[in-house]
């Protein structure tokens, strides 16, 4: 089933009419969009529809969601704090795949309904959770899309095998590379950077790089990462994750700073941290660098915050950044949907005829106040397919 | 009815057992609380009983809560935002009272069972904003305690005849003296403050002073205030609110800040804005003041954000301030309950046989995981009386 007629729904809130998918596409809007025999019609309830949310960066293989609540410790460093999961992912009684489905069916229940999760690659782990997390995402599949990045959560050249590994991911499955902190995990910028950058060149893979680093390192960072982008003509295929620096510049700093992002085409994701400075992404965005917001950490060994709502991320971000006009409120909206798309280079995302028939009822007044109150979805559809209700999965063979 | 038997409830994310409430007052906890012909019994569904939420900052005539979404526009600067609210105002077709009462069946119905609200006094608006929030609390007393600041919004020595009608609001309900901003808006820190000490003196009366001047100039406030409650002898009725300005100190200029409120008794209340810096609150507690947070300024012309859930305003703090091990997730959803208790120096608050029979039922794991998942208030009971049930406001007629 892949026909689905939707009634009486009001296309980002607008004016309330019918949305027809044919065959999983949007086959059109409106006055075309009317009823045969056979064809499966839900009545929308005059909800809101929006193309779906983008979960841009999370970790499927490190989450603890629907398990009893687990205490976190915090040891104190990062390094601390790094192989503090690995001993306790050691002793959990679920498997990568069982945990990763819970967190997959949230996402989709929640509205996503496309994700790039990173996956943790070690000698220690091999490829394990590579395999777990694709194990999982075989029950989800109609629901949701899967971006797999490798990512060398324990360090890189410290950790010999490491690199090769992660190429190895990418006959398996991952089709981006990832990297962190190349200077305090690796101790070696360049040595990391490099690395990384092999791999995806020779690969054809995109890059994805964690950059936690503050101030003058990690914008020294930054651009070693937009020379490479350049020299290699991967504009377009890196993004970095986080980016504390750009939230820590004086805004005299930033204007050469968001030309080179926006030249060297490289796109930035922030969590939008609750404590921590963060990128300025309306600002950015406006000076023609892709950014988008998304999940990150959540329910796991290092952070209880959480539950994988990209609108409540949304929200997050505008009450961060105080937004208060619907302008503004609705920006941070297309933080976590149309610009994570874009970001993402997502094909067939949109809420028109010849998209994905993909998208998101929500039950509010406009867009705005959506975005302030968070209702839950009432309806979510995946390429003409009902994948949530009501805020809850809905298993591929429920009617 | 003002007797109730909840039976299988957790105090405070304990063992199940029961509770008594008899004449309104805790009256067993345990094997002493049993039933008895014609006691009214709820069964708590194994949920968490905690002491209710204090809504201990918050503006019931200027919300626009349950209303058609209000569009803001944000003019600039602070008194082109007061002027604006004044013109917006003239013009809305609900009344205070039925905007306050809408206001105050979602504080109830969110687990909040007293709530200090100022309102706005100034020769244009005379008391009416006050005679318009006692009028909604007629329908309301039964579910909640309140509080009435009478506030000095529009300013107040420029705008004459305001300190005389703030001296009669106390004599028709209101029990706080606001301020507001001493230098900025009135443009005379020592005469604002002179002027609300000496009314709230001869009429003992609390005080409740907006500080949003950041940096130097609030501190040098905040050294005004504590003289004058030292003074007048008047330590531990002084609350200020807001005081960004602790939050923008250098940690080693707070040291002796922390010494000076501790000693004049003054109390913080923030609301945990999201953008700008503010009071260190856990380090302040600590170190002997008196903290507390709340929901200020919500749907209204000023902000579109904020429900009126203590709840989510504590998972902010969390979220806020990085609390990440389940002590630091409990002191945050205390400063939503018990030390705004404290700080309002509520009298029978707590959950122990021989306080007020007021609670609130959540379901959940344990206190740390309430903090972050926010679930819906199954039960909130007043004096023995059901106010509120799954996160709805129960009429005071209903079953």
């Amino acid at each position: 089933m892949t026909d689905l007629l939707l009634t009486n729904v009001r296309p980002n809130a607008g004016a309330s009419t019918n949305i027809l998918i044919e065959k999983g596409r949007i086959a059109a809007i409106g006055d075309q969009a009317r009823s045969r025999a056979g064809l499966k019609t839900v009545d929308g309830g005059n909800a809101i529809a929006i193309a779906p949310f983008v979960e841009a960066h999370v970790h499927l293989d490190k989450i603890l969601w629907g398990l009893p609540w687990h205490s976190i410790k915090v040891p104190g460093t990062l390094r601390a704090m790094i192989d503090n999961e690995v001993d306790i992912r050691k002793t959990l009684p679920w498997s990568v795949a069982e945990r990763a489905g819970n967190l997959m069916r949230q996402c989709v229940a929640m509205g996503s309904t496309h994700i790039r999760s990173h996956v943790d690659i070690s000698p220690g782990y091999k490829l394990d959770n590579l395999h777990g997390v694709l194990e999982a995402w075989e029950g989800t599949k109609h629901a949701v899309d899967l971006e797999i990045v490798a990512f060398p959560q324990l360090g890189m050249l410290i950790e010999p095998g490491t690199v090769e590994l992660m190429e190895a991911a990418l006959d398996e499955g991952a089709t981006v590379i990832g990297g962190i902190d190349p200077a305090n995990i690796d101790g070696d910028p360049r040595g990391h950077l490099d690395a990384i950058f092999d791999i995806a060149h020779r690969k054809q893979a995109k890059i994805d790089i964690h950059l936690h680093e503050r101030g003058e390192l990690g914008l020294f960072e930054l651009g070693l990462i937009a020379e490479r982008a350049k020299a290699l003509g991967m504009q377009d295929k890196i993004i970095v994750s986080h980016a504390f620096c750009l939230g820590d510049a004086p805004y005299e700093e930033l204007a050469p700073i968001k030309d080179m992002l926006a030249e060297a085409g490289i796109g930035i994701i922030s969590a939008v941290p609750g404590e921590i400075p963060f990128p300025p992404l309306f600002d950015l965005a406006e000076h023609g660098v892709r950014c988008a917001i998304a999940s990150d950490s959540l329910r796991d060994t290092w952070n209880p915050h959480g539950n994988g709502d990209m609108l409540e991320r949304c929200w997050l971000l505008s009450w961060r950044t105080n937004c208060r006009t619907d302008e503004e409120l609705i920006a941070a909206l297309d933080m976590g949907t149309k610009r994570g798309a874009d970001l993402l280079d997502l094909k067939g995302y949109g809420l028109e005829p010849g998209c994905d028939g993909s998208l998101v009822l929500i039950p509010g007044e406009n867009l705005a106040q959506v975005v302030v109150d968070r209702p839950k979805r009432s309806l979510v559809v995946k390429r003409g397919r009902i994948v949530a209700r009501d805020g809850n999965w809905v298993d591929i063979d429920a009617p």
